[in-house]
């Protein structure tokens, strides 16, 4: 750790650094409780710890100690993991990763409210999600007047640190003092009816203000840490991602030969994980260049673009790099500088904002059905693996939109294509490009009908699509009625009940 | 009619006057035809009739004759009715109504493509739809320089004449020439990344003109009539949509004491029929005042809101009055300009301005299950009822939304909520408010556990409680391991099954 408190210039501020089991003291059983963290990076680092002692030991007690846990999306396992384990969070949103978490909730312990990631700001002010009680926001660094240096995330800050009544501040010096001047915060979103237009017209676009702020007198605490973000691990391309890559690359070049967009295309936002990554790949060995993103996170092969110039320049709302993304971000922090720049999730995932840029969405999926419905969320209905997370926001508002997935998970055993999808996060009315490694189905202007072909023959694995074609003929010759959408209700979640039974959901096994 | 050609001072284009079959001579086989129409209102009216008789001539004589039939939304049997008699359809987009176009529809005969009305201008200009051929469009006049006072409806009338290589007018003679000054028709969007924002902040504000326009060498056509719309009948509420409406009111009120919206509370959108007439009733009955509307269409219901006063102003896309209501109109027209504005579909349901302004959505639906997804277009999840039209560019963007339905259909033998939809257009992310006349379920802020037990318990039917409750609680403990939203895969649609089966999701019959 640098110089002790060097990073804190706000002499107030100054006089409120405390250990951080003095500051998770300040958090009672009860309170709602809104921390920093988007993606693994910018979660606070020590407060959640003590925190957990401090549930634990009250647990012990016999006493009740449970928070509302709110966030910008996933954390880490040091602090929604350890909220978790010490079976202190009652009550959870917009999104989570952590796996111990993860099973909290589908244990039925904790009750989690999947929220569209521009929502979540937004419903809290309207009063939808009741009072914040406490934020606990990871910074760069605290200037004097309450402006904070915002670190690797910025995610829902801007809201935590205005409506909470109670505010403790961790100052993080592993985040690179450097990052002053890497973000733009919106302070210009007011209640209805006296919202303005969101005047950005160009993705780096800056509208706001490089601070965050503060009110001091709300401040009950700073902690200064000096810890690493999440940082999660990133792997090369796989074939199977490299596969899906060269689909969509391959029908971007076609749109654009069809003049249907301009050669450097229009701003793409891209999901996190290994097929995200490919793509990205797939597009920094391809002939596009002068490419901007306007999305959710950079992640490696971000960072890849950029210094190829492939991509000018991305804004996001938080970082999701590796061990070795963030080494290589910051030797090379200032030449990035200008090209990168984070703001609210509230403002980088906005409606608006999606469908004014014209963006392209690219992002995963857990499942898809023959009529273009698509499942982002739920393990055979019931079990929920993340959220939704920003997902919605892009696909519904976006100029084009694709949905990536490997064919089949589980060594064959699931196919990702079904006759119907065990939950719905994107309706067929919202559904353009699905992609697997088999190719790619280009739903545009189709009838569900027509999807249902073309999703088969494009996408399924091979093993699955005479099931998938003879169900989708068994519906269309079932009910002559009833040929909108085919489906026949008693076999239609058929494939998910024997994967349940049998571990399987094809019948060859 | 008036004396002839009197509403066409152009002097070029009344050298295109001709009798409609003239007109529909030049309409092909194979067309895409863009024709005018929104909720009954401003649909061409003599043309559609002179295609059905020579399509059908063509197919007397063995030849092809089906076009692609978009519009703004739904016709009238004189539109969509005629030309789905002809078996003159191929594809139909994007919202549909008419029976005859149903039944066809679910017959496998047409291909329908179900878009929300947001994005069906602007997934035409993308190039998604193809090549529009020919637009033929309602007008209440024609000026000099091709300026066309709009009709009863402006829907996707500017797309339609801006992309049709062939343009057909009807002057309607029976629209009222007054209509001039009640449009404000947008023409600053561009394609990405040129767009701006809307700069609109307040729900009446002009940012347009009062004319379409079209290129008249474009225009091969000029047809006269002199006939009504469609006009449906306008029933007064019943008990049911009474009790339905008591408990929004209700709940209005409630959200304004708690200081969730201010007293004159936000922009309205109300969807069609006479649960919307029934809350609207129910609001010109309270002491709610100085409202203002954003919606879609003009009904009955709001003229009395107008007259009344407790409606400022209406801006919307069209009209949809019944007979009464039409005659009404007309007799206090001038009373009405300036406090009624008709823009284009794009602009009146756009996701920029519905959740800018702030727009408390009322739709209604076909079914919700017990975790808050909604159904609104399919019957038994095959067949299509009419569409999703505008309630999901409105309630996926509002400040609030509420979701309106009877407890039941059919004399009690389908129940309106069920354990899982058998169609998702709305998902569980999305949905605010359930009504039904046994009460009103707001799911902000909850789990779909917590969901499942406040929809129940405030909106199912008493008859249907016990067994969704039985459902929801085996459900629960089948696998306690998959809590989030627990669901029986092998059962889930069974009660839809059941009502094809016996005809009663009951058991009990």
């Amino acid at each position: 750790m640098e110089g002790m408190s060097s990073r804190i210039s706000c002499p107030t501020l100054r006089t409120r650094v405390m250990p951080a089991d003095a500051a998770a003291a300040l958090i009672e059983n009860g309170d709602n409780v809104g921390i920093s963290g988007f993606t693994g990076a910018g979660y606070p680092k020590a407060v959640p710890t003590a925190l957990h002692d401090r549930m634990t030991a009250a647990h012990e007690r016999g006493e009740e100690f449970r928070i509302g846990l709110w966030t910008g999306a996933s954390t880490a396992p040091d602090a929604d993991g350890v909220l978790a384990r010490a079976h202190g969070v009652g009550t959870r949103l917009p999104y989570n990763s952590d796996p111990t978490m993860r099973a909290l909730i589908n244990s039925g312990e904790v009750d989690y409210i999947d929220a569209h990631l521009s929502h979540s700001a937004q419903h809290m002010w309207f009063g939808f999600y009741g009072r914040l009680d406490v934020a606990v926001v990871e910074v760069t660094a605290i200037l004097p007047g309450g402006l904070l240096v915002p670190s690797s995330s910025v995610g829902n800050n801007k809201t935590w640190l205005e409506q909470a009544d109670r505010v403790i501040l961790e100052v993080n010096h592993w985040q690179p003092r450097e990052f002053e001047g890497f973000h733009d915060v919106y302070y210009g979103t007011a209640l209805p009816p006296h919202r303005r237009p969101l005047e950005l017209t160009e993705p780096m676009q800056r509208i706001g203000e490089p601070y965050l702020r503060v009110d001091p007198a709300k401040v009950v605490a700073v902690v200064e840490t000096d810890r690493a973000d999440r940082n999660s691990p990133f792997s090369a391309p796989d074939a199977t991602s490299a596969a899906i890559a060269e689909h969509v690359v391959a029908f971007l070049r076609a749109e654009v030969a069809a003049g249907r967009m301009p050669e450097n295309l229009l701003p793409l936002q891209s999901g996190v994980g290994n097929v995200a990554n490919a793509v990205l790949a797939g597009l920094d060995a391809s002939d596009f260049t002068d490419l901007v993103a306007f999305t959710e996170v950079i992640q490696d092969g971000m960072l890849d673009l950029l210094d190829s110039g492939t991509l000018r320049a991305a804004s996001a709302t938080s970082f999701g790099l590796s061990d070795v993304g963030v080494a290589r971000f910051m030797e090379n922090i200032s030449a990035y500088k200008g090209r990168i720049l984070l703001r609210s999730e509230e403002i980088s995932n906005h409606p608006e904002l999606v469908r004014r840029l014209g963006v392209i969405a690219m992002n995963g999926l857990l499942e898809a059905d023959i009529y273009g419905n698509v499942n982002s969320t739920h393990v055979m209905g019931s079990a929920i693996m993340n959220g939704i997370g920003g997902s919605g926001d892009f696909a519904r508002n976006a100029f084009l939109n694709f949905f990536l997935t490997p064919s089949t998970a589980k060594n064959g055993a699931i196919s990702a294509i079904v006759p119907m999808v065990s939950h719905v996060d994107h309706t067929e009315h919202d559904v353009h490009v699905i992609v697997t490694e088999h190719g790619l189905a280009d739903l545009r202007g189709l009838s569900p009908r027509a999807r249902a072909v073309r999703i088969i023959e494009q996408c399924a694995d091979p093993r699955f699509r005479p099931a998938l074609l003879d169900y989708t003929e068994r519906a269309w010759a079932q009910r002559p009625d009833a040929r909108h959408t085919p489906h026949l209700l008693d076999e239609a979640l058929s494939w998910h009940q024997r994967y349940l039974d049998t571990g399987s959901m094809g019948t060859d096994h």
